[in-house]
């Protein structure tokens, strides 16, 4: 998750200095806790630890809930009630709450940390009942599957009979189309946006440079550092590689284009000096990676940009068509004509292959500059997108 | 329960018992050394040695000579005349030999290796005769026109009075662009391959991010590593990304997709164990990653691909049509379909406007999937294309 990003640089002070990682808990964060999951690659973990939040209130027919399904580095916080006119008070702020389309005065609107994070949910950095410590790289290898497969019990937990409408974007829109060929009797609606049915080989290509810099960090010590002194500069590189992924050329060249660093200078995250001058899109980058590597576990990265990397819908069925069969409710794929990690071509071509074995189903491409992005900042065009999930 | 799964860590050797980096002399290479260079962006570096390779005679007006100018970590070795049919032997030895497009029965053919560079020519592996040790990052900021100054030096000294064509791809067309427009009257025609006016912020922030993965490992000692010993891994990793930068979903997509790994496995950067299975894409980014790191310097990769990011063609001019005003030759922008390193949107808006400042120009689009690398690949496209410089 990127996009609520203000250009407000803070000086960075010395590695020595900089306060431990903190990820802040959410306001009203519950957590619901069950004994074990069976993998989809293979074993169990257990107990499991989910961290959600909830708005408005279940039905009586229990059947008005909404599942919000977050991206690689968001949390449960898809909504602030306290500051609702705020977007980036939260990841989907703009549009959940009361009146807007995901609306708290009519549904029960749930979202939850993922499987593998490290905002509340079980995760990498969880402590390890069998030693005592923190998993580190002992967190077996978790799927998207895995992840929709923990939401089902919170789900089932939280006494939700029926889905009204699962959604997400990126890793989100992953687990939105999961839960519809998954749970195909729970799902009445599925909005997958900037999703595919399986990343790219440049997408893959792309984490795992952004995997290989966070573990060539000498602080990630194969995954055992303390909470808070995680490889923080190996992170940030990530992150910054990451920026480029949820942007666009176009994007990039309407804001930075080859303009010198226009505000206060952040520090690198090696600390290298200048050579040459800095461009204002290195700033930019420096501060994104920095606000990342203190507020994100370097493992939970690694392992959920992992389960990124992994997700195939038709794993486990005879074909992709046999998977995509099994979808009941309708279906929204939104586009994003810029994306270069999730490209329109293929959220289009995965719609079309819904409707070819019979899905109710419909495609809308964003006509946005902002690349991947554009799902966590073009809130006209999504809440236009959004609304003909309700003529389908 | 923690599932069970592989997860052997293999023991990371240290950087000791890798093999010493080599810069494997080229055959032939030549050296010239002169006092010094006033620097493009202030000061003054000397003695520069700069390390080239000819092929061909001069002719008795010594108006015959072709330059050639390379990539970013590219050698003098263009041409290798004992494998004239392996286009492996050297970079662009499908283009160059009796008969070829850059034909050494006529011409005479020069490459040489740039200032920064470190297969020969003086860059910051060189000794400071200061300190008698490696400049390292006392080295200064050089540019391409400092790089295309040296150049100029080394083909007064060869004796040539006229270049009958300057050509390159990427940074070499960065050079071949700069020779036009520094010295007009030298050149009487010129090909820009897969260069631009200046590159994107897109372009710049791959950079910086490839330069951030080198200065993380802590093997570049701020750029004091000694020879042979320096951050393979970071370098590894920031070659990961260039690759990427290199080629396109497209070519990607044709070539890997989402197959495991196929081949023989190599070590990734880090030495890091796999979670979740290899998928082909990773193993092909280890495998060109670990080659980069075994034959060319780190800090040269810092240096020249800044001078990358810096080069503006206007630069030092009232605007970039007094720039492009001065070119007098012939000149040809080749521009690639799917790169997106330098957009053939760019190049050809670049050629636009050396025609409407009155240029004798012509643009022409390579039709490939891959990117930018098709100046390095696309035999058949590049020498129908170059011949259309003959009909200019």
């Amino acid at each position: 998750m990127v996009a609520h990003y203000e250009y407000r640089y803070q000086a960075k002070v010395g590695a020595d200095t900089r306060p431990a990682l903190k990820i802040v808990p959410q306001n009203k964060v519950q957590t619901y806790t069950f004994a074990a999951l069976q993998l989809q690659r293979g074993g169990q973990l257990g107990p499991i630890t989910i961290a959600y939040e909830t708005w408005g209130h279940l039905s009586a027919a229990a059947d008005n809930a909404i599942l919000l399904t977050h991206a690689l580095t968001g949390s449960s916080h898809a909504h602030e009630a306290s500051a609702p006119d705020d977007p980036k008070a939260a990841w989907w702020n703009p549009l959940v709450g009361p009146g807007k389309f995901f609306d708290t005065d009519r549904y029960f609107v749930v979202c939850s940390n993922v499987l593998g994070g490290c905002s509340g949910s079980t995760g990498p950095s969880s402590i390890n009942p069998l030693t005592g410590r923190p998993y580190g790289m002992r967190f077996p290898v978790v799927t998207i599957r895995d992840m929709v497969n923990a939401q089902y019990q919170l789900v089932q937990h939280l006494g939700i009979r029926s889905l009204a409408m699962v959604a997400g974007g990126s890793i989100g829109g992953q687990q939105a189309l999961e839960w519809a060929v998954s749970y195909p009797e729970m799902v009445r609606n599925v909005v997958v946006v900037a999703a595919s049915a399986a990343v790219t080989a440049q997408a893959i290509a792309f984490n795992e440079i952004a995997r290989q810099s966070i573990m060539a960090d000498p602080d990630w010590l194969c995954g055992d550092y303390a909470t808070g002194h995680g490889p923080a500069t190996g992170l940030s590189i990530a992150r910054m590689l990451a920026m480029i992924t949820y942007q666009s050329e176009e994007a990039m060249e309407m804001r930075f284009s080859r303009n010198p660093a226009q505000r206060e200078v952040v520090t690198s995250p090696t600390f290298s000096p200048e050579f040459g001058g800095r461009f204002d899109i290195e700033n930019y980058l420096y501060y994104q990676g920095d606000k990342l590597a203190h507020r994100f576990d370097a493992n939970s990265y690694l392992y959920i940009s992992r389960a990124m990397d992994l997700y195939d819908v038709s794993e486990g069925y005879p074909s992709l068509d046999v998977a995509l069969q099994r979808i009941q409710g309708k279906a929204l794929f939104i586009g994003v004509r810029s994306d270069f990690l999730f490209p329109a071509a293929q959220v289009r071509w995965l719609a079309d292959r819904v409707q070819s074995v019979g899905g109710d189903v419909r495609y809308v491409e964003l006509d946005s500059p902002h690349g991947h992005d554009a799902f966590l900042k073009e809130w006209a065009l999504l809440n236009d997108a959004l609304r003909l999930i309700e003529h389908l």
